[in-house]
């Protein structure tokens, strides 16, 4: 941590910061420049608040060398964390699984037909919401615990692994009698009560990036998990809020690289939310791809025109089964493979 | 809500767009137009799904006339609500009350000193948080229920009435006990199970605006406590996220106007939190006020250099003094005023 | 600045560090951490340059200390700069003077009822397009030289003074034939050519942050104007891109506080542009004010339905003249003062 | 367009609206709902100008239905328009030209060697800029002249074509002189007078989004060149400005989907500017062809460690070179292909 003093900040101001830094524990270094005099703190173990030290008098700016998040860093653990969420399915290694399926749970006749489709044409794990955060409280909630029995019911007849999400400490332990993955969402990525209630439940959790989250807050979301004993996480980049409405968000795809240099977790994107459009998720999940992702989340619906939620950025069954062709393409260039799902009818 | 058409969109497509909408039970009104054809829909209630009208072969656009709230808004009550926390401390009116205290609570003397402090310079009630919402596990969580009861204390004390915040469900009803008015931060706007169960609980409720969120965010946000019964809801704007870091927000103050004309709630702002700097909290609280807030919501420690959060952002007691001379003075030249309190040692 | 080398950086890293520093003729003050070091580099005149830093093996940031402006920083130069464009009109002292006037020049009629409607309120100069950048070519480009005739004839008649905008080098010399200030706008903030153009010119120059520009980007931009030696800049905040479109910018009023830390140089607002919308003009108007603002830019049309620009965000000459009234009281409040134009009608 | 009247607004001003609309040359459609009434104005010609509508009294909305820019657009021009700029380099086709070499020019040895480097690895065209927008004015800013002597020398040392940018008129001219393409940056996408010398000049131009501009500007930028008679436009995503600074920029491949869907001209990426970082501009520039890029511009300089701007950003030869070879594998998988260039020593 390095403390900045004013141009001009007296004696007396720099000693009251270093000593300040030295009742904290640490060391500290004072670095006279041309212009102005900088203290650093020494000894920095990722747990100092800067807040008393961006309150003294004469100090201009405090500036964080080391990152506040410890167990989530790739310093903490320099080889990639594979993340298995049932057999077969594993995110952060050589596979890329993909996770597909509708927004919500609709009925049993829906959820089953599109678990049918989309691991006919090799998705690894269904995804489908039971519990559904919508912005107006008059849109479509979800089914809540019948979606859940209707998951479970989908995973007996199809053996994907399921993947939906939770909104409060409730519906987590109930989702974790079904789920093989919690999905923790976007609005929630600094529900804190939340992200603690997971890690204790210890099941692997896919943890959303929220609409105007720095990698770092994601990071700082992430390490609330581990720090309560699961390590079993995985990031899942789906757009950010941007000034242009040209998409539903922005897809950042350098979260990809980036995360893989901060950090030793797997990280996925999800081009239905990133996007909203069902004609850019193609080409968004194979630059995902591209960009590194260890999986992908993708909406698709049986029927898209009837769909209770999402329908315009759902993808046919037939349109996900030719992107499936192409991801394989994409994977191959990029050294990586689409895990094939023991049950799967593609050749 | 208005279904624009592609250009060069069939008949057909137009077609099965007029009857997907005399299906959902409203009138379709085509309008052709030099280059393309758009569909109006007539009816709309505000709870039409767009989703299945997006989702059409042919459809370019799906444009929302009607806003998707409807109990925050003007249209459905012309006239301001007035929310009243305590005896003498209202919202919505006349008055501009200023909420002031540090950011968490963090010991007898400390909570008591600011309560004093902001008291005697003419506040109407006491910020100070139990439970700390924080981006990073490691640091200070907040004194939790001890925290609370510090509060109760304080107010026993003073007279002030008692703003503080609640992160989760269990925390909510603690809360409930000892608060006038229990504030939901930024980083759980979007916590749909917690705004509901805030409007079950029925007390007045300070709902910040997320960092990434719209005002039709907000309001929707608000929806949900209203749509549960409870009406006293007082808005807030904090800051919302930007690519410049020379604040550690980016208040925006058109909110308050923008509120104004779509709501009839009362909206606040909280400088300290929209720019992180203590410098910037008078300039931008005076300008709050002139631009029409309802109130305001002032960081205050006792000493800032030694607070466990937020220092930085804090006012010395004496700044505090200060600011509220001024304010005064502002709130005159708008029409407002700043309500004195009952106890309150000023002139 | 400081070179943060990454975790386990080697000794000869380090080393390669600290002679590229010396080699450019610093001295270099390694700085040994618990978790890493940093390199400290003392005697910058902020002219370094950090990407042959940057790209050094083993380098994680380099981190900026010192700002890379200079004739603009308040450091330079302690005291305000008062920015003279005609007698008695001086932006950064304790007047804040208003610029009044349509978007765009249209004809002899409309310039001048618009000249004597904001003299006759209050108004110090008149503002108004002959150059106008507007985004798609198909929409009124201004009257060019002929407006800039209007202008000076407007200026005859009512004894205001001149502010409009150029647009690039030819046009940047015909309007300092007549105007006493060359605005540059939004999309020119970083078109350098032609600050360096107004620079030479040496006429005083109101220039307007971009719509995706940091403050440090605007001041750097201001640099450019003043390292040609003319030292006469006007900062302008008119708004800022958002992620919400509940207005057309984001009126960043805590950019006024934020100049006045770290510049010189004075800063005006511009509410017509910041919000876009009649109805918020006045509340940010004041809000402006009250933060500090040292003038004010607003839009007044004689018939703003008539307008071939920007009606919807331009007052009734009679909202003007109100609005006038209201900011002389807030000016009151906050101790400066609206200067009266010496040929207003106004009491 | 439609017109969408407040609520309760008066039979009077619907009446006005619909007279408005009539003096202009169209028909109005007026549609009453169960909330509002909307007018619908038919036979708009993208030309229609919304601000005499929006401004009149009783609107609450206009809305555009038809976009602003005409020729740009897929519905205007319905198949793929390709770019020449020299023979064997066209963008828009089933080839994706990659335009590498360093930020700036800086010695002949250095464009020289930067010139053999990129074509021997596969590169189309060379990039390096002599005039250089920097946003301080004590940064280097180019070699101007000289430096475009240096790229018509690299040229025929290479017999790559070359692309570089133009800041001014004048410059521009002098560019037009030497390169095949002119480049126009980001800081000047919305520089009307600059945009319309290009599109005089009748050269290629490569227009880079600006930093805060939506898909839509830039769109209505390109417009500017194409309305001058100049239909050789090939778009540029680069990044645009965020809250997350882990990036330079962020880059927004969804634009890329995005152009194809709305526009008939080719769209390239600039993932070096686009992440600001050596090490994520392969997996970047993989993505971008994913998702469909016509082409790349990639810095890649002999010496990055002594370049003097950029160098964090540029690749070594050698990371050019075996990216180029993923990029080949990519490419395949999306039914593209990276040119050959005809004096390349690829096999």
């Amino acid at each position: 941590m390095l403390v900045v003093m004013k141009h001009g900040a007296s004696r007396a101001e720099i000693d009251r910061v270093v000593a300040v830094i030295e009742e904290m524990g640490y060391s500290a270094r004072p670095m006279p420049g041309a212009q102005r005099t900088a203290v650093g703190l020494v000894g920095n173990d990722g747990r100092v608040s800067s807040s008393q030290l961006q309150a003294l008098s004469g100090v201009a700016q405090v500036i964080h060398v080391t990152q506040p998040y410890k167990q989530v860093s790739r310093e903490w653990r320099p080889e990639n964390t594979v993340v298995t969420i049932a057999p077969g399915v594993s995110f952060g290694g050589d596979a890329a699984p993909v996770v597909a399926g509708p927004c919500s749970v609709e009925s049993e006749q829906q959820i089953v037909a599109a678990a049918v489709a989309v691991r006919d044409a090799g998705a690894s794990a269904l995804r489908g919401g039971a519990f559904k955060p919508r912005s107006s409280p008059y849109s479509f909630q979800g089914m809540g615990k019948a979606g859940l029995e209707l998951l479970a019911l989908a995973k007996r007849e199809t053996g994907l692994a399921i993947v939906t999400e939770a909104m409060d400490d409730e519906g987590a332990h109930l989702v974790a009698e079904v789920a093989d993955c919690i999905q923790i969402g976007a609005r929630n990525m600094q529900n804190y009560s939340l992200l603690k209630t997971v890690g204790r439940i210890g099941k692997p959790v896919l943890l959303k990036r929220g609409m105007a989250a720095t990698i770092h807050d994601l990071l700082l979301s992430a390490e609330y998990i581990l720090a309560e004993g699961n390590g079993q996480v995985i990031l899942c980049e789906r757009g950010v809020r941007s000034f242009d409405t040209a998409t539903r968000n922005m897809l950042d795809l350098s979260a990809i690289p980036t995360v893989h240099d901060l950090s030793h977790l797997p990280i996925v994107a999800d081009p239905s939310h990133g996007t909203g459009h069902r004609d850019k998720v193609g080409p968004m999940a194979r630059a995902a791809l591209a960009a590194g992702a260890d999986g992908l989340l993708i909406e698709v619906h049986p029927e898209p025109d009837r769909a209770l939620s999402d329908g315009v950025q759902s993808l046919y069954p037939e349109q996900f089964a030719a992107l499936m062709e192409e991801l394989r393409g994409v994977a191959t260039a990029v050294g990586r493979e689409i895990p094939q799902h023991a049950g799967t009818t593609h050749i």
